[in-house]
């Protein structure tokens, strides 16, 4: 068993502890994050920090690292518009999405220079990824600064989801495995996802806890 | 495709709103947090919200929601006691884990209830799960109550950090593929991972750009 201390982790090299730390959370979700400039340039970002922040009302949130790739455009442009759109990686996208990490010039679209297609529905202002299987479209709800290292939570309610009506459960539940939806872990590393188990809502009167 | 406006989504039944906008955001981590009171009750919990938030410090988040089940012992003991542990969940272990979200008084174990067992290391006061492989303890750094509804984002700063020897990259990644790690869609879905690819650092003159 490898044990390492804050001070140990601290004197890592960077790169080394950029990887370990982002990868020691587990797996998360891949998506793409589309907007577009009150000038008309759309940007588009891959975000694996996406996480559901409440269901009535349906609001989803993302980090915003100051420093990250492409992030102050995609900061400024919810500022600007105030929308943006979640989109899922799956696995015959993976390699273009994870390109659109490169530092490319303010006015470069990302989605041309990745070979990914924007997609405009319903009137909604922000650009989809055509290639997704899944896309929601987020009207800015909030954005908090995180006092501790000054990263900002970047929070949206849900105005449209779009989902394939196979994959789609007639319990809510989107069914991943239809999707070949995939993972990431860390910055570079991509899994895709087999269903194993199913449980039902935990009661403490449940026959686990009998034959437990 | 199935399409659902803002309106349709807060008209649906309770618990298929639930479901859909937890697993909207694809793929989650799947980690048990492990607390102690004061009065020495142990407190163990499944989260889907865990998320990295900087690596230098190296802080990690997640999400309480205020009506959850066991986050308000959770909370109560992270703010008594400055510490909890995040322990990574793999595929023997998902019922065991599952289960703890069930609703026990507040002087019952959950490591008790649900077989799985405390384990204390290196004088850390808060409670690691033994069958994890993947542990992590953490000193609260902040609180930050998120407006928009009222759940709290939790960010604690790493204080150590045990992986097995073999899963751990020399380039700092934790290979979840050597961990039989895995995710979680929406309340109650698991999912094994399978590796499938690994991506350089995207460089704009990267030969994926001179082809694409």
């Amino acid at each position: 068993m490898e044990i390492k201390s804050s001070k140990e982790i601290q004197d890592m090299e960077r790169v080394k502890r950029l990887n370990l730390i982002n990868s020691i959370t587990g797996i998360s979700p891949a998506n793409l994050i589309g907007t577009i400039s009150n000038d008309s340039i759309e940007n588009l970002s891959i975000f694996s920090s996406v996480i559901h922040i409440g269901s009535n009302p349906p609001l989803i949130g993302f980090i915003l690292r100051p420093t990250e790739n492409n992030s102050r455009d995609t900061c400024e442009n919810i500022i600007e518009t105030n929308k943006f759109t979640i989109n899922h990686i799956h696995s015959d996208m993976i390699q273009k999405s994870h390109y659109t990490s490169a530092k490319f010039k303010k006015n470069e679209s990302e989605f041309k220079k990745c070979q990914l297609t924007p997609e405009y529905l319903n009137s909604f202002l922000a650009p989809y990824v055509k290639e997704s299987y899944v896309k929601i479209g987020l009207n800015l709800e909030d954005i908090q600064l995180i006092k501790s290292n000054g990263c900002r939570l970047i929070i949206g309610s849900v105005e449209h989801i779009y989902v394939p009506d196979n994959a789609l459960h007639k319990n809510g539940n989107i069914q991943l495995e239809l999707l070949n939806s995939i993972g990431v872990s860390g910055l570079d590393t991509y899994y895709s996802l087999n269903k194993i188990t199913q449980y039902s809502y935990a009661r403490v009167d449940d026959p686990f806890f009998k034959t437990a």
